[in-house]
């Protein structure tokens, strides 16, 4: 099977990370391409810089000429030029595109997917809005029987990480902005995220999508969170809630204010505690959208960082390539991977074991011989007396360290066994640490 | 242009509820599509029973009948046969399938993909898993390019109704599963729910997708929750945990104890109330995906309910006839709608102000004067003093109710210009209510 012919233009944070899960996934890639991935160049302004663990031949400044050489391009330089171009050649080359370019698409969207279209192309761009997190299949796709009402998105991780700092530990905006800055979590010029710009870009795109028309970015009310004091989230838990910047389109019914139409503004607002929005920590992004007949849904994960955004740039490229390899039809069911289903010996959690034993001496030491006996480690044992005089006997709760289930089971079985112990009374995983 | 032709198989509560969506969203569904969508007929067993609101015309007995004049087969009826031969009927007369059935996938998925694939048409799914919650696109799609290592799934409302209620009310096992019953949120048999066979179907199908790999049904181990008692949710309570019934399915990497593969398993577990999954309540369901380059995700919403799972349904109907319609190629973009884009005056919310005012009688009724002159109603007041003697001022602060975002603007216009305002302190909305 001929190989798929990959371009990459630009090769900085994202653009790493998909050289190198390019080659690193090979295997799974072909896979699921039902064809090789051949990445057959990476465009820079600079191909003569040194980048760690990338074939240094790969580099070239000529973008186009790359370009005239693929099959799939996959485009992560940002900004509007030289990108725009350089995809506009890539249709006129029949070529498939992968972006991840927020700004172009919320400026230039609408021609560029003309564009596509005419050429009978592929237009992907999973990576755009909310980095890692699936939302444009879902709200494209599997939304398409439905009517979504509204969005609420968080939608950018630098200012939810500001202001979750300033709700978690009282901080100022600057020391929350600082902070993020030590950790990477916001540029030295932060303007772009505390004004909304890209909240705003975003939120242009889910619209767009969400409501089957045209939103472009100047459309969308914009407020930053520049504004947003330590006396603001304090008035906010008050209220039992917190500030989050917002990304929110709505659909508008006809009224007598005027025609049907979808409203789309970017500001930050209080939202309750209770709201699943209101527990999206740190820089973690999330949209919750409400649809007719699906009610309400959310779609949570990182909203941006290199690899996040290098897999859903990956997933992309799958799609486009499948399309050249395949034609049409969606990529059914691949079960290449034939994988055993493993036995529970196999699986490792923990257990909370709850036993009613006798309460006297040396009971405790012939529970512990027993879960030595498995090998498994002892976390935590608490001992409680119950009942008085005769019937007076102890409740003794073990948490277990992470072992292997069997080893675990055994260890129940055998306790079940002992002289010592009356009752196991019950016997539970703990999961999702 | 030809419409596509689609038959319903069964008419319960999914059922007719796709029927009625049809209709309804006609125009809608015909934009996406690119064709108009005919509901050619019903199968159900009785055709002469009334169902209300659905053309009678439509209604036969003649399963095989139908699907023989069919573009599109959606299988609502549940269980696995009539259901796996009819389906078998549709790919031999060349339609595409949506299923809702679970359990017909968990046991004879392989050999139905693999019918779907000869025949090169569609089988869908989307509902069979999670209800409304776009999950089979996320994983099967958008994570094409990434690596699951684990997935951890409340896949069943019931069983999650009744912890949640034991958790919030401290009910025991049998009280909780009364209540969901007088609810309908519990059938009058909870078996399938309670002792998890449908989360054990389910996590079948998800592991299944998540690894690339055949899961049979009965690989999955599996525990339900009637041994949960009051006693083991206060426990949990005490590790600061909720317990959950999970649906795990894991990567499990090969070593000493054996070869690479996967555990499916479906248990009770104690989750920590950090991690997003404790904080999924009632009926809601939501899986929590770990991929290698996305790192968090996760996916919430209904995960049962007549109308969320027939949407789910209909995305798929749409998908599965824009292939028929378009051939290959995604669905693009679709901006049909061509709504416009309104003007903030159409945005309705709530305020948050606060005013730093004069300390002295009347203050406040100029205040609410303002807000009555644009129309906004007020719900809450709180005044408190600040400084003392000459430079005692109050700290004003008034949420309004839902009133249009022109409207409140314009009164924090007026306000500011009160001679008794010194200061508009904060406006902020608040959203998500």
């Amino acid at each position: 099977m001929d190989p798929v012919r990959v371009a990459l233009l630009g090769c900085g944070v994202v653009g790493s990370e998909v050289a190198r899960l390019l080659t690193e996934q090979s295997d799974d890639l072909t896979a699921r391409v039902g064809a090789p991935l051949e990445l057959v160049g990476i465009a820079v302004r600079r191909p003569d810089r040194p980048r760690p663990g990338i074939d240094p031949a790969l580099f070239t400044d000529d973008a186009s000429g790359l370009v005239a050489r693929a099959d799939v391009v996959v485009e992560v330089i940002g900004g509007i030029e030289p990108a725009r171009g350089l995809i506009q050649e890539a249709f006129s080359h029949g070529a498939g595109v992968v972006t991840a370019n927020k700004m172009l698409l919320a400026e230039h969207g609408p021609e560029l997917f003309e564009a596509a279209a005419a050429a009978d192309v592929d237009l992907y761009y999973e990576a755009a809005v909310a980095g890692a997190i699936p939302l444009i299949r879902p709200l494209r796709e599997s939304l398409a029987g439905d009517r979504v009402t509204r969005f609420l998105g968080i939608v950018n991780g630098t200012t939810n990480y500001v202001l979750d700092q300033m709700d978690t530990t009282g901080a100022g905006f600057d020391d929350a902005v600082e902070r993020a800055q030590a950790l990477g979590y916001a540029e030295a010029d932060p303007t772009a995220d505390v004004e909304g710009y890209d909240a705003a870009s975003k939120a242009a795109i889910l619209a767009s999508l969400a409501f089957h028309t045209r939103v472009p970015g100047e459309a969308v009310h914009r407020e930053g969170i520049t504004g947003v004091s330590a006396a603001d989230v304090a008035a906010a838990a008050r209220m039992d809630c917190v500030v989050k910047l917002l990304a929110i389109g709505a659909l508008v019914p006809a009224g007598p204010d005027g025609p049907e139409g979808v409203t789309v503004r970017v500001h930050p607002a209080f939202v309750p505690r209770s709201h699943p929005l209101a527990g999206v920590r740190g820089a973690f992004n999330a949209v919750f959208v409400e649809a007719e007949a699906a009610g309400e849904l959310m779609f949570y994960g990182p909203g941006a960082g290199g690899t996040p955004t290098a897999g859903a740039v990956l997933g992309d490229v799958v799609a486009v390539a499948r399309h050249r390899v395949h034609g049409g039809r969606g990529p059914g069911e691949s079960a290449y991977a034939d994988l055993p289903a493993l036995p529970m010996s196999r699986v490792t959690t923990r257990y909370h074991v709850r036993l009613e034993v006798a309460d006297r001496p040396g009971v405790l030491a012939r529970v512990a011989d027993a879960f030595a006996a498995h090998g498994v480690s002892i976390e935590q044992v608490r001992q409680q007396a119950q009942g008085e005089g005769e019937d007076r006997t102890a409740e003794l709760v073990v948490v277990t360290h992470v072992a292997a289930d069997t080893a675990l089971s055994d260890t129940v079985s055998d306790l079940a066994g002992l002289e010592s112990v009356l009752d196991v009374t019950s016997v539970m995983r703990v999961e999702g640490e």
